[in-house]
C-alpha cells in the first residue's frame, strides 16, 4: 500500500513472483484466521465473546491508524504535520494491536472483564506503544538496516514521523525552507540534505532525552494505574523495548 | 485485484483520484463496520455470538472463493479448467455471502439454531447461488452493458467461467486449438473469435436448457428440504433471480 520493498528483513509479500495484488486477498485470509483459531480453541470458554470483540475492535483501530498514516503522507502537506498527528497515528496504527491487545486478551482469559481495569491497562500500554513507534521512526533514519532488517524510506515517503515533527518545532524559518524543498523527494541528494539537517538539529540528542523522559513517565504510570494487576506484566514489556536498536 | 474498471455501473473505487491502493485499507474498514454494527445493535441479544460467527465464517468462505478465482485465472491454464472449478469458485465466492448469509442471519434472529435446519437452508441456497453466478458468467458475455452496468472482461481475463468450461465439454479438438489461441488475450480480434465460437456452439441455447433444469431442481430441493421453514423465503428469492437480465 505504501510501496515498501522489505519487511523484517524479507522482501514484501506482494513483491514475490505471481503474488502482486493477490496479496490483498491473502491479507484478508490471514485476518479471517484469527476468528477460525478463536472458534477452534476458545468457543466453549466464557471469555469467547470478549476475545471476538477485542480482536474485531483492535483490527478496526489499526485500520483507522493506517488511514491516518495514509492521509497524512502525501507530499506538499508538510505545513499540516504537527505533533498531534503522529501521536494519533501511532496510538491507532500500532499501540492498540501491539501493546493493549495481548495484555487485554490475557486479562479476559483470566476472568478480568471490568472496564476500569481494562482502561488502566490501556493507559499504560498505549503510552508504551507510542514510545515504541517513535523509536521506530527514529530507527527508520538512524538505525542500521543490517540490524533493523529494513531500509528506511520515511523521508522519501514524506511520512509524518517523530523526527520531522520534532525538527519542525525547533528549526529556524531558513531551515524550514530547506526542509520543505527536500522532504518527500526520492533523489539521494535531497534525502542526504534532510539527514544533515536532522544532525545539525541534534535529533539523536533530542531523541535520547525523549526516551529518558518517556521511561520515567511510564514507571510512574505503572505505579499509579496497575493497582490490581502484577507490575511485572508491564515492567517486562518496558524492559524489552527501551534502548532497543532493532 | 482483477484490474476491473467498473462495478455496478460506476468506476471502481480504486480508480478514483487519490484512492489507488488506499482502497485496500478502505475495504478492511468496510469489513470492520460489520462488527461495529453488530455490536451496536445486537450486543444484548441471545443470537449475538451466532451472528459474529456467521459473518466471520462467511467472510472466510468468500476469501477462499476469491483465492480459487485468482489461482484459476492465469493465462495458459485452459487445460486445467473443468466443470469442478467454477462450481467450487461460485459456492465460496458468491453463494455463501449472497444467499446463505442473509437467510441464516434471519434464522438465528428468529431463534432457529439447529445445525440440521441450517444445513437444509444452506443446501437450497447454495444451489440458488450457484445458478446466480453461472447466470452472471453468461451475462458477462451475452448481457447488455447498458442493463447490467458492467463491461464483461471474462474472456480477456482468462476467467474460468461457465461458458468456457461448458464450451470445452462440447467442442471438437480443432475448435479447442482455436480457443486456446484466443482465450485470455486482450485484442479485439481474439475476443471476437471466442464469441463467434460460443455462438457456433449454441451457448445461449445450452444456457437456457441449463436454466430450466436448474429451476426445476430448485423447486424439488425446496419441497424436500424446507420442511420447517416457510417455503416463501426460498420461492421469493428464486423468483428474483431466474430469467433476470441484469
Amino acid at each position: 500500500m505504501d510501496g515498501s520493498v522489505t519487511r523484517r528483513g524479507q522482501p514484501c509479500w506482494y513483491k514475490k513472483d505471481g503474488i502482486g495484488l493477490d496479496a490483498i486477498n491473502d491479507a484478508f485470509l490471514l485476518e479471517a484466521s484469527i476468528y477460525r483459531l478463536l472458534r477452534k480453541y476458545c468457543r466453549d470458554q466464557p471469555y469467547y465473546v470478549n476475545l471476538l470483540e477485542l480482536f474485531a475492535e483492535t483490527s478496526f483501530q489499526t485500520e483507522l491508524g493506517q488511514t491516518l498514516d495514509l492521509i497524512s503522507a502525501p507530499p506538499g502537506h508538510l505545513k499540516e504535520k504537527s505533533i498531534h498527528h503522529p501521536r494519533a497515528i501511532v496510538k491507532y496504527k500500532t499501540a492498540f494491536y501491539s501493546f493493549y491487545l495481548p495484555v487485554a486478551a490475557a486479562m479476559y482469559m483470566a476472568g478480568i472483564t471490568s472496564e476500569e481495569e481494562h482502561n488502566n491497562a490501556k493507559h499504560i500500554l498505549l503510552e508504551m506503544g507510542e514510545f515504541f513507534q517513535i523509536q521506530d521512526d527514529y530507527l527508520d533514519c538512524y538505525g542500521d538496516p543490517a540490524v533493523t532488517g529494513k531500509i528506511g524510506t520515511d523521508i522519501q515517503d514524506s511520512k509524518c514521523s517523530w523526527l520531522v515533527v520534532t525538527a519542525l518545532e525547533v528549526m529556524t524559518p531558513e531551515q524550514r525552507v530547506e526542509l520543505e524543498a527536500c522532504y518527500g523527494r526520492h533523489d539521494e541528494a535531497s534525502v542526504e540534505k534532510v539527514k544533515t539537517l536532522y544532525n545539525t538539529l541534534q535529533m539523536p540528542k533530542l531523541y535520547r532525552k525523549y526516551e529518558d523522559e518517556s521511561y520515567e513517565r511510564l514507571q510512574k504510570l505503572i505505579a499509579r494505574h496497575a493497582e490490581n494487576l502484577p507490575h511485572a506484566v508491564f515492567l517486562n514489556f518496558a524492559k524489552k523495548i527501551y534502548r532497543r536498536n532493532k
